[in-house]
C-alpha cells in the first residue's frame, strides 16, 4: 500500500504511521516529496489493512497496490480454466451456448424447448425452478418440481442443466438435479450461498452483481474457489447505470479485462444485459467478437405467454438465426460454435 | 397500464393486444392519437403483467401506472408506523440514534462503548456479530459469541440491540439475542432472508441495496410485511454512483420521498453513506433536517485499531459533539433527540 | 401524454387538468381506473408540455408517449443517411475507419502517421488542433497551425480530415480546413456550437455526452439537423458509470438501438470508450459485430511520448492487426472494411 | 505519482520507466516489494504526466498523489473566499438565498416576483434570459430583452442579478446587465466560456456538471481563477445516477467535502437537484444543515403556467415557509439567513 500523508502532516504523524505499518507486519519506506510525504508499506497486503491505516491522523488517503483476490487471479494460475460437465464445455476454443426459458413452466414445455435448442446447437439448458422476484406477488418458481422437469429434459436431450440456487439450504437439493449451479446477480454477495456452492463441488455460474466492481466480482468468485471448488464461470449480465432505454447497460469491455486479470472463463448474458428481445441478436454477436467463452440466452416458444421475462426473450426461430450469425463471428475470431 | 403501440402498428396488432389485455382480466380502452394508438388497461395491475404485454407485436412500450407495492404504501395505511422495542422508538417525534462499532470485538469493548453511548444519548446499540465481507480473507465476525456479548451490553445498559443477520438459517439464533434484525445492503434482495425475518416477527431494519430503486426497496420491505411483520424500518445508506471521493453517494431526498410514498419510518446511515469519518457529522445534521426518523452511526473507541470500517468510524468524543449539534437541528424541525 | 392523477385526486382536480390539457391544444380523454384516474392528452406533444402539466394539483406524474426528436427519427425518414466527404463514407455497407493521434503535434508527425494509416486501410484522419482539456495546465492544441498541418496531411494522402471544434466562433476557421467537424462529448449540449456547426453545412461527428440519455443525444443531433444540415454522424464514446477499471463504460447496445430509432449512421470510439490501449482491439471487433458503421481510433507512433491520451492509444503496428481482424468480423456481418 | 509495475515486469522495464520519470523532471525512487515493484516519482506533478507514464511497457497503473487543481485548493489559500456583489454576499456567516423563476417571461413578471422575494428575504434574484434547452423546439429565452427586464427588477429592488451565460461571445453583453454570471451544468467543461467568464472579472456561479467528479469540478473553477478572477462560487445541483424517482440525485456530502478541499463558497440548487417541487423545502433545510453558504431556488407565481421547469418550481407562499424553516436551521448551525 501507499499511505499518502496530508501536505500539513507533522513529523510525529508520519512517525506514528510508520510504526503502525510495521505493527501490521509490513516494511515502511518513507518518501519525502516536495509537497507531501508518502509511505510505502512493503509486504503482503491483506484484507482490512487499508481500513486500518486510513483513520490515522494526518493521512490523506491509502492506495492499495495489490489485487485483493488471489485464487481467481491470472498471476497465480496462468493456465486458463475450462469448465466441463456433460454436454457443456466453457473456456475452450469452442464457444458454448446455454439457452432456455426464464422459468420452467411444465415438463412438456421444458422438454419441448430443450429438444429444439439441442437441434439448433445449444450445449446447455437454462431454466429457473427457484425464481428471485423483485415482488413477493410474482411467480416464484416450481421449486423441486421444476428441478425434476429439468432433469427430465436432460434425460431426453443430454443437455447439461444450468439453474439458479437462491439459498444455502437449497444447495444440496439443487445440486442433486442440476449440472451447474447459477448464483444470481442479486446474490453475488450472499456469502453463505457462495460458500455452500463452493462446498457442493458443482460447477458454478456466478453472475456479476448489478453494481459490482470487477474486484468485488472476483472476490465473490474467490469465496467459491476458496472452498476448493475450481469450476467457476464468471457471467457479465449488465450493470445498473443512468441509461433508461435498456434494462441494464451491458459493458462488453469486461470480457477482455476479466480474461486479462483472471483465468476463469467468461459468459455473457445479453438477455438480462439489454432487457429487450430485439437487442439480443446483435449483442450475442458483439459478445463473441469481444471474446466471450459462452452465451446464456433466454428462449421461449411463446414469449407473450412466458410467466416471466417475456420482454427479453427470443423465440426458437430467432435463436436459430442467432446461432447461424454467431457461428460466422466465432470463425472470424478463430473459434467455433 | 398504458400499452403504447408503435406508429406503424397494424389494426390487427391493436386488436391482438386488446384481446391480450382482456385475457389478463383487465379492461382495455383504445385511444387513437394523431401519431400512434395507446391502449389503457384498466383494473388491478399485478406483478408480471408488464412483462406479458411488452413482447406483443407492434408494441413500443408498456407504462405501469400503479405502484407495485401495497402494504408498504401510504395509500393503504395513512397512519405512520412507529417501531418500538425496549429503549428504541423509531418514527415518532423523538429522533432515535443507534450507535456502536462496526464489529463486536470483545465483551469488554462492546460493554464499554455501550455505556458511553448510552450516556451520550444513544437509544440503540449496533454491532456486527455476523459480518458480510467483500473478501473471504477478512474478519467474518464472532457469530454467536458476538451475539452474547451484545446481550451482555444490553443487560448492562438497557439499550436495544440492532445487529445484522445474513442467512435464513441464522434468523432464529440472532432473533434470540437481538431486538432488531438488520438486513444488509447486499442482502436487500435475498428473498429467503426477507421472508425468514418476516416470519420471526422481530422488528427489521432493512438497508437499501446499493443500486436499488425506491420501488425495489419498498418491494423488499413488502416481502417482510407480507409475512405479517409490520415493524420495518427503511434505511438509506448510500448508493453506488460514479462519484469517487466518497465510498457511496448519500441521496437525502430519499427521506422525504419515502415519507410521501410509505408509512414506514426512515433511518439514515451517514457512516456507510460517506465512508469518511470527517463527513459523518455534517451528514448527520443534514439527515435530520431532511426529516430522518433515526440515525445509525459507527462509533469506536480507537478507529485505527477497529477490526473493520475504521475509515468511516467516529470516536465517542466526536459522537458527543454530533449529538449536541443534532439536538439543535432536531429542535429546529420541531422534533427532539 | 398520459397524466396520471393521484389516487386521492378530487373531481375538481381532474376537471382542472382536463381544461389545462385542452388549453394546450390537445384533446383530453379521461380514463377512470379502479384505483386512480388517468387522462390521455391526444395530439401533437410539444417540448415543455410535460413540465406544464406536472405541477398541477392532484397530479402524480406525467408520462410522455412520443419521442421528442423528429428529424433524427427513423419514423420521419426511413431511408438510412449515408455521410460522404472525400475518402470517407459512413453509413453504407463498407465500414469506415477514422484513425490518428489524439493531438496534432507537428506536420512531420501528422503527415507521417497519415501515410501509414492510409496504407493500412483508414478512410479518415483524426487529430486534435483544438483540445478540450480537463485542466487549464494541459496542452491545449496548436489551433490554426494544427489545422494547417492536418490540411497538409490530407494533401499528401487524400484522407478526409475529422477534427474537433470547441466554440461557435471557431466554426468558420475549422470548417475551412476540415472535412468533418467533431463535437466533443463535453460540448454535446453546447447549443450555440451545435447551431453553428449546423449552419456551416459541413458533416458533423457528434459525440455522445458522457451522461447523456439517448433522447438527449438525438435532441442534440436535432439541433444540427434543424439548421438544414443533414450530415450528422452519432458517435458512442462511452458513458460515465461506477465502473473504475476502464475510463468510461462502452455500452454497445447503443448501436442497434440508435439504428432502430434513427436513420443517422453510428460511429464507435473504443479508445475513449475504454481508456486502455489493450482493450481497444477487442472492442473494435465487438463494435463491428454490434453493427457500427464506423470506428474512430487513436493511433500514435510512440504513445509514451504522445502529448495527450497515451494510455488509450495504439501503435500503427497494432492498428494493422486490428484492421485485419476487423475485416474478418465485417465479412461475418456481410459488410466490408 | 506512484508507478505500479506488473508483477512480471522485467528489470529493463523498470529501468526504462525510471529513465522516463527522470526525463519528466521528476526524481524516481524504486521500491521493491514482495510481489511487484513500484516507482515513486517525486516532484511537481503536472497535467498529462500520468498519461505519459501509463503506456509504458510493464506498467500496471499510475496513481496520482497530488490534487490536480492549485488556485482552487485550500492548501494554497486557507482563508475562505467571500463573494460580494450588491445585495449578495456568499461565503460569510449569513447564508444567501438566490431565488426567482427559471425563465424571465416579462418585465411585469420578473419585477413582481422580485419584489415578493426581496420582502421574503432573498438576497439575489435568478432568472434565465438565455436558456439552454435539451430540445431545439423549447423556448430559448428572451435574450437581451430578458437581461433588460432583469436590470429593471434590480433597479426596483436592489437585488443582485444572477443569470446564465451560454456562449463566450455573449459574455460582454450579459456582464453589462448581470451581477453574477452563471455557468450551467451542461457548460461546466466549455472551456472557452470558462475563460471568457474569467476574463470578464464578474463573479461567477459555476454549476457542477451532471457527471463531473470533484476534481473535474474544481479544475473547471481553476479555468476561471487562472484568468485572474477570484470570485467563483461552486454550485452543487445534482448528479446523474440510476435513480429515477428524482430528476437528479443531490449528494449533499459534496458540501463539506468541497469546504475541506477548497476555499471557495458552496451553493446548493435543490430545485434542479430534485426536479420535484415537493422535495425542495426539505432539501433546502438539509443543504443548510450540511453547511451550504447559499441556496438557489426556482420560484414562480404560477408554476403551472411557467414557460419552463414548472415541475420543480415552488410558489412565493411556499418560499416564505422555506425561509422561515431555513432560518431556524441556520441558527442551529450558528449562522443566520
Amino acid at each position: 500500500m501507499i499511505v499518502v500523508m496530508k501536505s500539513d502532516a507533522t513529523a510525529e504523524q508520519v512517525e506514528h504511521m510508520t510504526a503502525h505499518i510495521a505493527s501490521l507486519g509490513l516494511t515502511p519506506q518513507v518518501i519525502r516529496g516536495a509537497h507531501q510525504t508518502v509511505i510505502a508499506a512493503i509486504g503482503e497486503e491483506r484484507a482490512g489493512m487499508t481500513e486500518a491505516l486510513e483513520p490515522g491522523e494526518g493521512v490523506e488517503k491509502v492506495l492499495p497496490i495489490m489485487a485483493p483476490y488471489k485464487r481467481a487471479s491470472s498471476e497465480l494460475k496462468s493456465e486458463r480454466t475450462v469448465v466441463k460437465t456433460r454436454s457443456l464445455e466453457v473456456g475452450g476454443t469452442r464457444i458454448a451456448v446455454i439457452a432456455g426459458p426464464c422459468s420452467v413452466e411444465s415438463e412438456a414445455q421444458i422438454v419441448g424447448i430443450a429438444r429444439k435448442l439441442k437441434e439448433l446447437g445449444a450445449t446447455g439448458l437454462r431454466g429457473g425452478a427457484f425464481k428471485p422476484r423483485t415482488s413477493p406477488y410474482s411467480f416464484q418458481g416450481h421449486k423441486e418440481e421444476g428441478l425434476k422437469m429439468l432433469a427430465a429434459a436432460r434425460a431426453e436431450t443430454g443437455l447439461a442443466i444450468v439453474t439458479e440456487v437462491m439459498a444455502p439450504e437449497h444447495v444440496p437439493m439443487v445440486a442433486e438435479y442440476a449440472d451447474v449451479l447459477q448464483i444470481g446477480a442479486r446474490n453475488m454477495q450472499n456469502y453463505q450461498l457462495l460458500q455452500a456452492v463452493g462446498d457442493s463441488g458443482k460447477p458454478a455460474l456466478l453472475k456479476r452483481g448489478m453494481s459490482a466492481t470487477i474486484d468485488e466480482f472476483l472476490l465473490a468468485a474467490e469465496y467459491i474457489l476458496d472452498r476448493g471448488n475450481p469450476n467457476v464461470m464468471l457471467c457479465e449480465r449488465g450493470i445498473r447505470t443512468y441509461e433508461d432505454h435498456t434494462r441494464f447497460t451491458l459493458p462488453l469491455a469486461t470480457v477482455p479485462y476479466l480474461h486479462e486479470k483472471s483465468h476463469l472463463p467468461v459468459v455473457v448474458d445479453p438477455s438480462h444485459g439489454t432487457g429487450k428481445a430485439r437487442l439480443v441478436p446483435p449483442m450475442c454477436k458483439a459478445s463473441i467478437a469481444a471474446g466471450a467463452d459462452a452465451l446464456i440466452i433466454e428462449v421461449h416458444d411463446d414469449p407473450e405467454h412466458a410467466v416471466s421475462d417475456g420482454s427479453q426473450t427470443i423465440t426458437p426461430a430467432v435463436f436459430g438465426q442467432v446461432m447461424a450469425q454467431c457461428r460466422r463471428i466465432a470463425e472470424a475470431v478463430d473459434r467455433s460454435l
